[in-house]
């Protein structure tokens, strides 16, 4: 311990974190030629379970890329020379995106609130009443850095009146918050290393049979080409070959992951979020800081932003918590570099001990930077929130 | 055994190619967040051991994404709207290129040969001759589909004496076949995949400082996209962050294939692929079958493209091949589907049982199907030309 | 490849004889603490697959200690001061037990034949008729040096007509070889590391109800210690605690072993080790070689013991095939020591390309050394023999 | 979480304790056979590292069988029909040795104290002054069960001058705490499962000159028996061969954990170790529980005992962590079963998180039987023994 590159025991970032027992057994496996038998049937069984996990009736795509690889992609396809988007900012993901889909297209229009507050679904009503031109609207369901959620039931629904499409990042959401993709028309993104406690490497991309319909009439849609989402569409079918070669071992963690997912039962890994989640902010809260995300915001539970102590480096923290006490923690993003950090709590940093080895770890490392934190009350509030959680829930 | 999505018990295909238990260790290493200083470090490990490999003195880049993603980002970055690419079609994947190359150059010009021969460097030297605003020129080191070379070093001679630049695939013979990287001035794309023995999922990509230079001056060069090169020049470096996460396992791997090819050291890997290849190639013609390289080709290390008999189609034979031996060959690409298959001799299948363990299995299958094939023949043959090679060859 | 210590790519051993991914996977899994609900769960659950792969309707036993500890075990416990032990010689195994039984027994008297033959089952008959104060039975099943089998089957008819109990080293045999435990009173001993493919550690043991009573009415039968039987008879209970810690990772592995045993399905795989037995034998002699089992002695499925030609020393070849060929084949024992040698086709090494790996390895060396070996010939006739015995055999 | 047989995501038991990420890795290397030259030099490095960890300048014997199997060996090949052994008794391995000796020994003597403290080293010295014929003097030197040790270091300077031999049971000890064992003339018993976090299934011996030489002498010591640790002394050198098959991938986790202990450092193991003790103790006195050793006992650094509430029963305690906070902890030994349960800080389990995850287990467990618990100061205190240790200690 203490050297700041020894593994970490505990990673509660916001993705990766960290394998199980049984993701670090699949990655293992031999590295099987994608043409192979044995792995064309790995990879259907794979989208069937991911299809099973999305709770669709349409195949999903598996997209060789990180989750940033599949927005771009997305967006790519999606956003042609007339489309109009009407772009959700609620924190820095959003607004990232906005200045992606500008590239693609006719006009981006931005509706926005504080990174510390959710949109309020009456903001983009009205947005699309202003600008009835508008065809896709893209939204990010939980903006990791501020551990914020938008109301994507209630902006899926008034998208669908208006006839748009949606594009949503639900890359920090998936597998730890209510996903309701198969009534979210549109194109959904999610990834495998954030609440499922896969790797990095894959895109896991809903694309509703209206959206491959837009994609198809997009002219710049990318096709023959990395980046093109259309080329994978059919590529589990047996008739069909890879356009590439996908990364075989990441398949392998995918499958592990979805197949752990299902095991425990989507109900409970979303029980054992919301725990995890009560736990880290009672905790924090408890400890003395401030939770980033306002009172009245949609608060994520696969991650909490906390505001650090004024005249306290959220960078500083962060390497306290890894080299004294073994946990990386998650942070350093946009414009609340230095002040804000981030304890993720979702897939295998989602458990009873999870939020305390967190609140512990920074509030070891606060101290060591003078400032105070009272450890013992946010163990005491967090186990007492985890407790409540597991009651009072409705399930 | 038996049953077709049975694992393999050998992979002797053209890339993946199966893993060592070493690679498989690295692969089940917990799956780090990609800021952990942990992470930070394996990575710029690996990076230097990419540079040793490569044998160069300039930092090479690690490009999440395929071969065949890092090679559409090669192009992308490096053809501008202003170069006139300089195309070698010796092979299905050189005529592949050329048709990528005209998505972003002004003018592709081709220079041809059968896709049974290697293109005559007079050939290259005469196309530049008559085409002085040649920018940039384009070749395929190995092209696996028919088991071919091209040679590199007289190329790059007479490519740098017209001051253009270089777009080198060398994914099928970097890590079993002497790639002189450093003297190639331009682009050179490799893959961990293939004779390393690694994961695909990366793209392992030399470029020069002409190289850069040229990238930067190149308004279409992606930037702030998954197909950016520049976007990853710097990522190693400890004051900079990744563009995106990288696939962390498949980085794990990478590592790994790179200390064992230093650890066995690159002359001993260069003489086992020599003498797997010099083993398959004398086998293959004992069974009774035509290499489709033609005599006076190079022929390639890392693979051997063998014909198949009249009448007999090569997917039914790797379908048999596989079922009833457990071998996984490879076949089926492009023009050559049907008729040519490919045993892969790369990396963990580059050892001395690896040819008649190739060659029975295609024997076998081949007698199945009504074919005539000589084993024994084969299998002596196949061992001898092993013995002779370690013997007689330079190192 | 060359350097004596590198890690063989094929171990055609007898025993341990390599392991599959799943096997490794098994091994990789957090060593649990032995009182762990999740620990007690799995052991549990492995005595039971146990007693599926023994066909037995009695809980057998999992005895931590190796082959060797588990029958000075079942010695210890079954021979007692008023035990005549009939020995059954046949091999070096046969032998070497009569010198253990003579520590516990009040008389030992054996009954041999060649090393190179199996016993008489008649010349049992004839030595209970004149002994009819025998109380035990004790034979080895396959005796691996000289790659014979006994009549198991026909000696326990006799033995249970006589009213005396067997003691069976089935070790060699067990998941290779029909063993029908369930018919052979007394106890028997198996082991993971033979044609199950697991690792050493362990002795899988089942006893009779007979044979617990015999042993119960031992006093010298060891309890309280390392070497009793009876201290593990009902570890697995939920009720019982073990007597000590056993070997968490073993135990894993077992468990995936009789997983994948039982998945294939035992038909299966006594078929498989059939083939691999006849293309062995066959290619052997068309190597040009002696098998050392006599024409008419029961041949072992699992292993074939070979007579080295004349002035060959078999550890100079095993030495050779080893280094060169990336093989470890095994021999050395006893009185064959220098003369005989054995490839093992157990387990993961009783797969279609395994008598040819074997067999090329093999002769690879012959010639090293000066010896003829016609490796053509016998990788033909492996061909052949693993094919014929595809389709003719009865299952 | 929460079904009794989920893996749980701590082990904080004493022994086995779970496994690094490398430590897996090494268990899942493939099982080669045990006469392999790459196993045989595998194994004489691992003879090499034992003795480099006991400090030692005799070869150490790697023992097949568990801890218990190798004190059992131990007893059986020191102590012959003319020994006296001097016992000493200080809690339940101590007796239960004691009850072993009987079986072998002329005589056993014995000389204890509570089970709360440790042996006074005057009380030996009186001992053997009263019987100047003990030639063996057995100790066990970290009472597991109740979380005291004995001054090995005063009783062995004490046994020395007497003339007599040592056994010393420091399976619990080894690895975690100062065990200087050059210096204890006699037999010293340790084990991989314990502080160096590897797999149960072998035990690791030093054993003097001077024992070698009284077990030599001893006519009753075990040979060519499963007991016999005469027979695997010279087994690691080059000329000799094995005894019977070592558990082969036990031995690759015991090469692991010791390059990992070495890497460490021994002193920067031993800090760890302590600093997880004071942090421990400190926490379960905060908590509101009392520690199970006397004040002025001499406390071990590798697991803590601690009392019960009235009215609790230690095992609903453990069975409560397991199943709602997923931490494992041991308990249920002897007449301390249902009063006394201990936490195991050890290899893996002695990390700066460690201590607050096993007392909010336990606190949380206590609470939900309707202790008090005061878990915020439990795990305040913690934090501070931690960091007052981490200070404070000369090293």
């Amino acid at each position: 311990m203490g050297t700041a590159d020894a593994w970490p025991a505990f990673t509660l970032a916001t993705g990766p974190v960290g394998s199980t027992p049984a993701t670090a057994a699949a990655l293992a496996q031999p590295v099987l030629h994608h043409t192979d038998p044995a792995f064309r049937a790995l990879y259907g069984q794979t989208v069937t379970l991911l299809r099973e996990a999305f709770g669709t009736s349409v195949d999903p795509v598996i997209f060789p890329g990180e989750a940033v690889v599949g927005i771009e992609a997305a967006a790519a396809a999606m956003i042609g020379p007339d489309d109009v988007v009407l772009n959700v900012v609620s924190g820095l993901y959003g607004r990232v995106f906005g200045q992606l889909a500008g590239r693609f297209a006719r006009e981006v229009v931005e509706v926005g609130t504080s990174n510390r507050a959710s949109i309020a679904p009456a903001a983009v009503r009205d947005a699309l009443a202003r600008r009835a031109d508008v065809t896709i609207v893209s939204v990010v369901h939980c903006e990791t850095p501020s551990g914020t959620m938008n109301d994507l039931d209630a902006i899926a629904r008034i998208t669908a009146r208006s006839g748009a499409l949606l594009i949503v990042d639900a890359v920090s959401s998936f597998g730890g918050m209510r996903t309701d993709v198969e009534n979210w028309p549109g194109v959904t993104i999610a990834a495998p290393q954030k609440a499922l406690g896969g790797t990095p490497g894959l895109s896991l991309l809903h694309v509703s049979e209206d959206a491959w319909r837009h994609i198809a009439a997009n002219p710049n849609a990318p096709r023959g080409s990395a980046l093109s989402i259309e080329d994978w569409r059919d590529a589990h079918r047996p008739d069909r070959a890879f356009p590439f070669t996908p990364p075989v071992s990441d398949v392998y963690a995918l499958r592990s992951v979805l197949q752990q997912y299902l095991a425990e039962g989507p109900e409970n890994v979303l029980q054992r979020h919301r725990q995890a989640a009560r736990a880290v902010r009672a905790g924090a809260q408890a400890l003395g800081l401030s939770l980033w995300a306002a009172e009245d915001a949609l608060r994520a539970d696969t991650v909490t932003a906390i505001e650090m102590p004024a005249g306290i480096d959220e960078a500083e923290v962060r390497a306290l918590a890894r080299a004294e006490s073994g946990v990386m923690l998650a942070g350093g993003q946009g414009e609340l570099r230095g002040r804000v950090l981030q304890i993720g709590h979702m897939g295998p940093a989602a458990f009873p001990m999870s939020p305390l080895i967190g609140l512990t770890a920074l509030g070891r490392a606060l101290r060591r930077l003078g400032a105070a934190a009272d450890i013992g009350a946010a163990v005491e509030a967090a186990v007492a929130a985890w407790d409540d959680g597991s009651e009072s829930e409705p399930r």
